[in-house]
Order: structure tokens, then C-alpha cells, then sequence
């Protein structure tokens, strides 16, 4: 995808021609993110009164460089779109239309009449550009999705509480407060706030029997929230499992220390790994800290300080950390990584567990751990 | 049932007909939405004194109507339970007195005097028909009442916090503020809203003393909060576990793929399988996607587009989305229902777990899975 | 112990002494929460000025009588104290200094010169009384109870934020508001409310960095609440298990149908079921209903209304309902409690788990079944 | 490390000694909490003017002492990490940063022109101290790092509300309330205030359709608490058990009960008890009472009071409270620690399942329990 780009373009420098070529794949590249943290920021200077007039020459100049950026992004997307065949596609899909809509909304508005000032205000649009970049919005819109029966139920039972209340207030207070509930569309101001008790205090029920229904609509306000939590904590406890096992499961494979395990095998170590994946040089244990689980490398490599000054790495396969699990709880090296590598964590609680249920996976262990020992003394 | 009324009723036009068994039959017909909906929405423009005056001949039309519609429908069911010889019970039923409430009790309330404004508030009665309707309300009310017990508890020990929180604050603030805190139904306003952490902020304590036993109050309610969802999420947690089972079960034990399972493997199966109901014409992958599950046809009839523009129809019993689990993770046709179809989906993780523990179900998805691929080589 | 009572005071008539013993054995007879209720009720009464002025002399009479009621119930419980020779047990016991409190607090007060209706504010008292009795409160305790660490160090952690919050706060807002901001207790007035997100609004940063820090605070509140939430939910799932299976555990031993388990298996189908305990002339089930679960009698009897007007009653250790879970999912009679019943329900998907696991329980209930079938026919 | 430091000062009295060591050793001893409470205590005073005006003498004496004091822990703390020869590991720690901002930020705060009310506010940062000292910190923290991800994913979702409904609100409200929603800034204070349910209501949208967009954002509101809390939830229970079973493991393989048991037993086992500790002569038991979970002794010692007035000591490796799981109920002897000791304790529940598993225990607890029996006799 990539060489099309670069072939097609020979003349742009090279750190150009990457980032068109990240534009182009991904949502949001890092320049992306500055540019609307900016193009936001200013536009909130904007609405300052004070502040904008005293720099209002640099805030509109900030604000159309963002919107340039935003229509050089949004063209580089539809070229190589069109290069790959489906210009119609990238239109019309979700993201098309996000990128469109930041480009071409705010001259829209200007064109048809709107104040500047008023017209700057959509790009806010900029914001929503930023959504499907949030890394754990997969995971959260499944769980909506799965879960979508009972939070749908309880939506419903919200809305029919909130009717009934303002109902029966509206009733209750139109005569003594006919200023501020004087209307149902008033009392349903008054409910919303209440039930979701957030509780303003701009429109209160003053008569006995207003109040009364005022402490059920409160009361059922906690316990919608207490369902809705429910059942979203429900549906957070199945998800957070499933993505682990997903995450581990490719990596387990590729461990040659598992590869002696049948499936039904792998399939529970899986459930007892976690992965974690880390930039070049951090620090994964230090020397004399106390340790509470091993390292199994899925990919990269770390570095071993041991403490003759010795340097040792270790690479794809092996682990390392075992010690902290084998009586001596406290680390014995320091030890980093070189490059961006995948590790896999495995807990005390789940080592106790692996060893009995698979005793040849402790003996390996056991006999690597003395070898080590041998050699550093 | 339906044969029963269209004989009885051969001169009503066929729609009609069908309009009557589905009021007879259900809570709430597609119309009937439609009617609360508008019924409801005018009843609010109703306390809307400018809108009201512009329009009143039609908000009054409109709420006549509905109050008819109603009326039809309240007939239709007497009529429907008198021919099934159970008039009393239907009249005497939840469901019964409910839709005879959303009849009589307006003309009731004018008849009794009530003005015409004040009578129409009764309407939001018709949203009370809904409730039945919700889907998700079976399962809500059952944790409600599995739980009632830790539930009521909460409850208690709120009303109690309620009434020593009020009177103690009301014992320090009515020298200081006889207006609002002058008696103990005023202090237990102040208690409730604050309690539910609504905070209206109209009755505030200012003596030193009633603010920290405020304080108090407050913190009691964040934790009355947390006991409240923590029961809930419990409750939640095993209805939903269950709910699953229960319809997951029936359709397991239809797929003939499950068939040479023993009852305690196809109880393992159910737990990992998810049911989905999908109407015609919807697609379920798309060629070049990502895919983690595949699928098991309990009811219905799929669609594959194969690349070549061969179509492959797939019907009760048949799998298919397994290439995405044996290693080729992106899709290889669009596949889509002819019709209402009811699909059970197997995840990457449970995949996994039934492989290992069912290998020659392994050996049978494998065994197709090859096959497909020969033939559409 | 109630033999003692009445041999020691044969004059009473039986009602009486039936009273007397119930008042010396519970912590609350029935009519104890009457007078509590009607107590409190009167209390709050007094407080309302109007309502007073009309009826005093009932407010009075009526507060003096459930006084009366207190101090008879504290001395029979003295005298029943007495009389197993622990009278010093009982007085320093929570019991009974609760019970003294509710008695001598009131006039006491009177007599130390306090207004009377002040001195009666001390009935909320009798309102504590209350507290041991309410049923889930000791597995709500224990939750707590096990749950300390955690929640302390959450509420440490509130505690600390309100500190560092309010502090912040005086300082930027001091100048500008020094009406409500002029002191850090003001300030920590602000904080808690704003912490437990209650937000009066009765003070209200307004400087610029007094509002930034305001809505970390508020957002520091999301978290502790979120926080409090999840270590009670944690802790209340696991406590539901633990309480579920100790009440069930003894009546499972006692039923013959579970008698030819071994302790391995019984441990096991505790897990399944749930208890319910029915007061006499409760339906159970009712011909016609959609039915997912079967019963067992662990104690009690029920009665069985079979379509031929015939009625049948079965006795502890019969099952019933088997059918619903065996294919027929419609109900085939009434069934409902003579007396005082416990039953163990088996839910539809446990029922599958137990089939599966163990084979020789699903022949007996499957022959027992065809037997009833015939039987009917 | 205690031993160096006694050496080189032998002057010091022991008792002196002694709290030097502990300062060296632990982050917080018992007088430094009670300074930190005294200290913030009267920096609290210092802002309410007129306690301050009458005893301003005895609060500048207060606050230069409790400063004095952490001068000297900090010191101590130089000196002790200068003998292991890493000060500047110390002074460039967290905690050695925390330990001089608290002596240093408030006399540099006063050489810098600081009026002296003002400095001493700084003196919060004593409070900052306790934090490390939480016992249940390290867990939270665990929590929140491992939950990180949907962590941050929600507040993102926040945030982009926050922005969506302030930007929206302030378009709709600006013209009819310039003062308060007169630029986004004053808007998202708004936004802020509502989105966490706190509701001040000094800003509040009046307008229909700033109303309606309020509502929503309010509804939102309840959505990120739900998730936030149900992510919490997750992670705690996780947390919860992981923990539970690093604290007990230690101690049931000292246990010489439970030392015929194979790894995996005995990591079945763990996941049973639960680990308790006492200080020395704290009632464990108390005859007569109902019992449910029995005892084993990891280190330690109890004294049993049996009936006849003898006693008997229990020291580790033996067990009590088994008759309460064999059938007897009621407790039969008073037990309480002599010494600090470490319990592990056996529930019902979960001593039902190990008998079950693992008969051959079960033999060894009933002979050991008639035993006794026969010896009481």
C-alpha cells in the first residue's frame, strides 16, 4: 500500500511522504492529535471575549491553519482511496463523512450567512474525529452492544418514571409555583435532574405531596443507576476476560516453553497469562525489589544486569523472574528491555496453579533456575 | 385463536382482521406505540398555554381519538377473553385493569368535575401500558426478586440514616434557620435530597454542627449507593448467566453438529455459545474483515457470495465463519440470512476451550473446512 | 424457657403471656414495630407547629403511652434476664443498653431541664432498636466486615482528597469570596459536597483556578464512588454464595432423594439449589404457566389440585414441577402450601448440569414422572 | 540495619533509640501520624479568624514544633541512608522528595515574601505523607494500572462529551444568559458540574433546546458512572482473590495438616482459607455462641477454657472450632490468643468441599475431634 504512494509521489522529501502515507492508513497520526488539541483550544480562546481581542489576528490564523491541515488530511485520504478503486467507499463510510464534515462544515456555515465566530464553533467537529482512535472503544461498544437488552429495559423504565413524576409534580405544584412548573415540558426539566440526581436546585417542588413524590423519584433515581451499573460491571467482567484470552492466546503458541502442551493445556494457561507490551529500555524488575511473578518472552529481547557487571540477554522464548516464585522473593538483576517487546506475565497464584496441574513445566523451571544459579556463582 | 374471530367476523376487511388478533393477542400492537406516543406528546402540548391556545381544536381532537383507540382496543380484548369464557379473569388481571384504567378514568374525571386540563394529565396512564412490553423486564424483575432480601436491608438502613440524620440536623439548625429547617418533614426534604446525593441546595444546615452531621449524611449515601449497585450487579451477573442458558439450550440441542455430544458435553457447549436472531437480508460477514467466531444455523437459511459469483445457500444445522478460527483470520465471502434466522456463535476463546475438550468436533470442522477450501479452489 | 415464665406468673391471661414471651426471646414483636412506627410518627407531629397547637394533648398522650410500652418491655426483659442469672449480662449487652437508651433517655432529658419537645427528639432513639432486627444486616455486616481494608483505604484516600481539595480551593477563592470561602472549614463544607457529587451550590468556586481544581475534585469523586461500588459488589457476590449454600445445605441432607449422594456430589447440588421458605396456602404453581424450574420439600406440605377435581398432597422429600424441565413447559395443575413450607428450587439449567453429572437422579425423576403421567390418565 | 544504628549512637536512650530506628525503617510510626493530625489540625485553625486572634501564640507554637519534627524524620531518615551509602537514591526517591517539601516548602514559602497565614497552608503536604502508608494502597493501585486501558478510554469518552455538550450548550444559551454562558470556558464549568451529577446549579441552561441537551448530557452522566464502576468492579474482584491467595499461601504449607497434600491439593486448598491476624489476648470464640468456619494456627498460640476450669494451649500447626462443622453447632469453650498469631480460617462452605475432595482430611479432623471429646469427658 505503502510503495503505491511512494511511487506515485516520487518528488515529496521522505518524512513527507511517511506521513502521507500514515495519514492515509490511519485514523489519527500523531501530528493529527496536536492539531486538534490546538484547533480546540483556540477555538474556546475564541468565545473569550478579552482574549480575543487582543490576539484575534493569530486566533484566526491558528484556527484556518487547522482547518488546512484537516482538508490536506481529508484529501490524501480521498486519492488513496481512489487509487485502491473505492472512492465511493471511504465517501460514504463513517469515517469519510467525519473527515468531510470537519472540512467542509465550518466554510459551509460561513458561506450561508453564520457570524465567524458562530461557524468556528463546529469545529468542535475536530473533537469527533478523535473517537474511533480511543483504544479501548472496541472492547466498551461491545459490551453496550451485548448488554443492549437490560440497559435498553432500564432506559425504558428511566423514561416511564420520568413521565409518571413529572406527571403527578406538574399536578402537585402547578398552582403553587406556576412560574417555574408551569408546564409539563418545565416539570420534565425538574425530573430529568432529579432522577438522574444531578439535583440543580433551580426548580424544587415546594407543597407536602410535591415532595413526597419528589423522594420516590430520588430513590428510583439509585436504583436505575445501581441497575445500570449492574449490568454494565456484568458485562465488563465477560469482556475483560475474553480480550485477555485473545491477546495471550497467539502468543502462548509462539512460546516454545508451551509447545509440549496439548490444546485443552494451552487453552488454560492461556486464562492465566497476561500480556504486556513495552517500549525499547524500561525497566521491568529492578535488583533487591520484592517479585510476585515471572516473564516469558513472546517477542523481542531484554538485557540481564548481573552483578559481576556480567550483561546476558535473553531472546524470543525465554523466561526469566522465576526465582521470586521459587522461595527467594527478592529480584536478584536488574532487568530491561532492548526493543519493543511482548512479554508474558505469569502471577505467583497462577504459577502455584500451573506447577501442580503440569508438573513437567516446573521441572523445566526448576532445572533452568539451578543452571542459572551455578553459573552466576 | 385468530381462526375463531375471522370466522366469527367474515365481513371485516383482511388488515383489520389481522389488526384485531394481533390487539387481542399481544400488550402492545406497532400502533398502539404510535397512539401513547402522540397521546402523550399532545397531552404535554396541552400544558403548554401559548401552544395550546394556537391549537386547541386539534390538541383536543387528537387526545379523543386516542382515548378511542384505546376504547377499541379495550373492547376487542373483553370481546376476545368473552369468546376464550374468561371475561372475569381478564377483567380482573393486571393487564385488565390496566387498559381499563386508560379508558374510563379520564371521561371518569370529567364527569366527576375536574376540568378538562386537569382530567387529559390522567393520559400519562396509557404509558403505564408499555411497561408489559419491555423486553428486558422479565429478567429485571427477577433479580429484584432473588435479591429483595439484601435489597430491603439497604432500604432499611437508608430510611433509618433518613430519619437520624434529620433529626439530629434538624435538633442544630431550627434556632438558626426556623424558615426551612422549622419542623422535621422540612429536615427530612433536606435529608432525602441530600441521602440520594441529589442536593438541591434550597435547605443547606450553616451551623458548624448540622454541616458535619451533613457531612455524615453524604458519605452514608455514597455507601447505601455502592451496597445498592453491588447487590444489583450480583443479582445481574447469575440472571444473565442463566437467561443465556435457557435460550441457548433448546437451540444446541437442534444442530445435529452437537448431536453426538453427551448431555454433560452439550450443557459445556451452551454455556459457550451465544444466541443471536437476525430478520432477512442482514449481513452477517463481510469479505476482508476481521473475524473472531464463527456461526451454527439452528433456524433460518444463510447466503454465501463466493468469490467466483457462485452463491451457496446454507441451511439449519450448518456452520460456517470457521476459517477465521483455524488460522486465517480474514472473512472470504459475504454471507448473509434469506430469511429470519436464529444463529448460534461460537467466540475465538470457547473455540479454543471445545477443541481441546471435544477433539473430534475438531476433527469434523477441520475435515469441512478443508473440503470448502478444495472446492472453491 | 417460655414454661419458666408462665409457671412463674400463672395469673396472666395466655394472650399476655404469649406476649411476654415473645417480647423476652425476639428483639421485636410485632407490636414493637407498631409503637415505633406510631413513636416516631407522633414525634414528627410535635415538630409541625400547627399540627401540635390543634392536638397536643393526643401528641402527648399518645408519646407517653409508647414510652410506657418501652419501659414495660425493658423490664420484662430484665426480669426474664434475672430469672437465667445473667441480669449484668443483659444490661451491658448492645441489647440491652439499647433497650435502657429507648426507656430512660427522654426523661432524663425532661428532668435535666431540657424543653419537652426537645427532650421528645430523643424518641428516634426507639428507631435504633430497630436496626438488629432487619434481616440481611449480618450478611451485610459481614461484607463489611471482610471488605474493611479495602474501603478504608478508600475512604483514606476521600479523606486526603478533600483535605488537598479544599486547602486549594481557600486559596485561590478566599480573596474573591470571602463570605463563604473565608476559612478551610468552609472550605471542607465545600469539598464534601462536592466530593460525594451532592453539589449544593450554596458555595461555589468562581475564579478560574478555583473552578479547574473544583472539577478535578468532582471528577476524584466519580472515581471514589466507583471505587466503594466495586469493592461491594465484590465482596456481596461472594457473600450471596456463602449465605445461599449454608442455608441450603441442611435441608438437601434431609431429602431422600439426594440421601444416595456422596458428600462430593451433595456439595455440589447445594451449589444448585436455592431455598424458598412459603407460608401456608401460598400457590406455588398455576395450571397453565410457562414453567422453568422443579421443587423439592425439604420440610412442610404442599397440595396438587390434578384436572380431575382429585387432590393430591405430598410430604417432605417429595419433588414436584419435573415435568416443566422434562419437554412439557406448561404447568399441569396447581400446586400450592397447606402449612408453613421449605422447598428447594431447581432451576432448568441446573437441571441440565445435574442430569448430565449424574445420570441415576435423572432415571428416578424420569420414572417417577411416567408413573405420575400415568397415574392421571 | 536497626543494629548499625545502635552501635554508632549508644548515647541515646532506648526508648529514643528505638523511635529512631522506626523512622529509619517505616514511612509512617505512630507520633507521625499523630503530628500530621495535630499539625493540619491547627493549620485548619489558623484560617478561622477569630479562633486564631485568641490563641495565635499557642498555634505558631503548635505548627513550628510539628515542622520541627519532620525536620528531624527527615534528617534521621538523611543519616540512616547515608550509612547504606545510597542518599542520593533517598533524597531523589518519591518518599525522600515527599520528606523534604514537608520541611522545606514552608520556610522557603516565608523567605520568598509569602505572608505567614498563607505559607503554612503548605503545610497539607504533611498530609500527603500518610498516603504511602494506606494499608490497602498497593492493591488500588494494582487495580488501577491493570485497568488502565478501559480506564482511559472512558475518560476520553468523557472528556469528548464534556466538550460536545458545552460547545452545544453555549451555542444555544449565550444570547439568552451572557453572564453565565457567555464563552465556553464558563460553559464547560457548567458542562463539568453536570456531567458528574454534582449539579451545582449556579449555571443552569434555561432555554428549551439547552435543556435538552443538558438532559442528555446528564444521562451520559449515569452511563460513565456505570462503566466506570463496572470496570472497577472487574478489576477488584480479580484483585480481591489474587491477593487473598498470596497472603494465605505462605501459611497452609506450614501448616503440617495440610502437608500430605500434593501442590495441587494444596493450591485448592489456599483458594479456601482466608488469612486472619491477631494481637495477643483477643477472643476468638466465646462459648455458647453459633460457629461456623474452625481454625487452623499458621504461628501463634490460643488458650482453650474448658468447662472444668482447665486450660489448654494450642500452638501452630493444630486446629480448633471442628465441631462446629461436624453437627454441634454451638461453640463449647472460650478461646482466645496468648500472642500475636496468624489464623487460617475454614468456612462451612468451604469445609464441606474439602471433605468432599479430600476424605482422608476429613478422617484426621473427626478422630482428632473425638479425641477431645473423650478427654472432656
Amino acid at each position: 500500500m505503502s510503495d503505491l504512494i511512494n511511487t506515485s509521489k516520487p518528488v515529496l522529501p521522505p518524512q513527507l511522504a511517511r506521513f502521507v502515507t500514515a495519514t492515509a492508513g490511519r485514523n489519527m497520526t500523531r501530528p493529527a492529535y496536536l492539531v486538534v488539541l490546538i484547533g480546540v483550544g483556540t477555538m474556546i480562546l475564541l468565545t473569550v471575549n478579552p482574549a480575543y481581542e487582543a490576539a484575534h489576528h493569530w486566533v484566526d490564523a491558528i484556527l484556518w491553519t487547522c482547518l488546512a491541515f484537516f482538508a490536506f488530511e481529508w484529501l490524501v485520504r480521498i486519492r488513496h482511496a481512489a487509487l485502491a478503486g473505492r472512492t465511493m467507499g471511504y465517501l460514504t463510510s463513517m469515517r469519510g463523512v467525519m473527515d468531510a464534515a470537519a472540512v467542509v462544515a465550518i466554510p459551509g456555515a460561513i458561506l450561508l450567512g453564520a457570524p465567524p465566530k458562530t461557524a468556528w464553533l463546529l469545529s468542535v467537529l475536530w473533537l469527533v474525529k478523535v473517537i474511533p482512535a480511543v483504544p479501548g472503544l472496541r472492547q466498551l461498544r461491545r459490551v453496550l452492544v451485548l448488554e443492549s437488552g437490560p440497559l435498553l429495559s432500564v432506559l425504558t423504565i428511566f423514561l416511564i418514571v420520568l413521565f409518571l413524576g413529572s406527571v403527578t409534580v406538574y399536578f402537585f405544584e402547578r398552582d403553587a409555583q406556576p412560574g417555574t412548573f408551569g408546564s409539563i415540558p418545565a416539570a420534565l426539566w425538574w425530573a430529568v435532574a432529579t432522577l438522574t440526581t444531578t439535583g440543580y436546585g433551580d426548580v424544587v417542588p415546594i407543597t407536602p405531596l410535591g415532595r413526597l413524590v419528589a423522594a420516590l423519584v430520588m430513590i428510583s433515581g439509585l436504583g436505575v443507576f445501581g441497575l445500570w451499573t449492574g449490568i454494565l460491571a456484568t458485562g465488563f467482567a465477560a469482556e475483560t476476560r475474553r480480550d485477555n484470552f485473545l491477546k495471550t492466546w497467539e502468543s502462548v503458541s509462539k512460546v516454545p516453553f508451551f509447545a509440549t502442551l496439548g490444546p485443552a493445556a494451552i487453552a488454560d494457561v492461556t486464562h492465566m497469562l497476561r500480556t504486556i507490551d513495552l517500549p525499547p529500555r524500561v525497566m521491568i524488575m529492578r535488583k533487591g525489589q520484592q517479585g510476585d511473578c515471572m516473564y516469558f518472552i513472546a517477542s523481542g529481547e531484554v538485557e540481564v544486569d548481573l552483578p559481576a557487571g556480567k550483561k546476558v540477554r535473553l531472546s524470543e522464548g525465554a523466561f526469566f523472574g522465576e526465582m521470586a516464585l521459587l522461595g527467594n522473593s527478592l529480584r536478584s538483576a536488574n532487568i530491561s528491555t532492548t526493543r519493543l517487546s511482548k512479554l508474558l506475565v505469569l502471577d505467583l497464584v497462577d504459577f502455584r496453579l500451573l506447577m501442580a496441574r503440569h508438573p513437567d513445566l516446573a521441572q523445566t523451571i526448576d532445572a533452568e533456575a539451578k543452571r542459572r544459579e551455578l553459573e552466576n556463582k
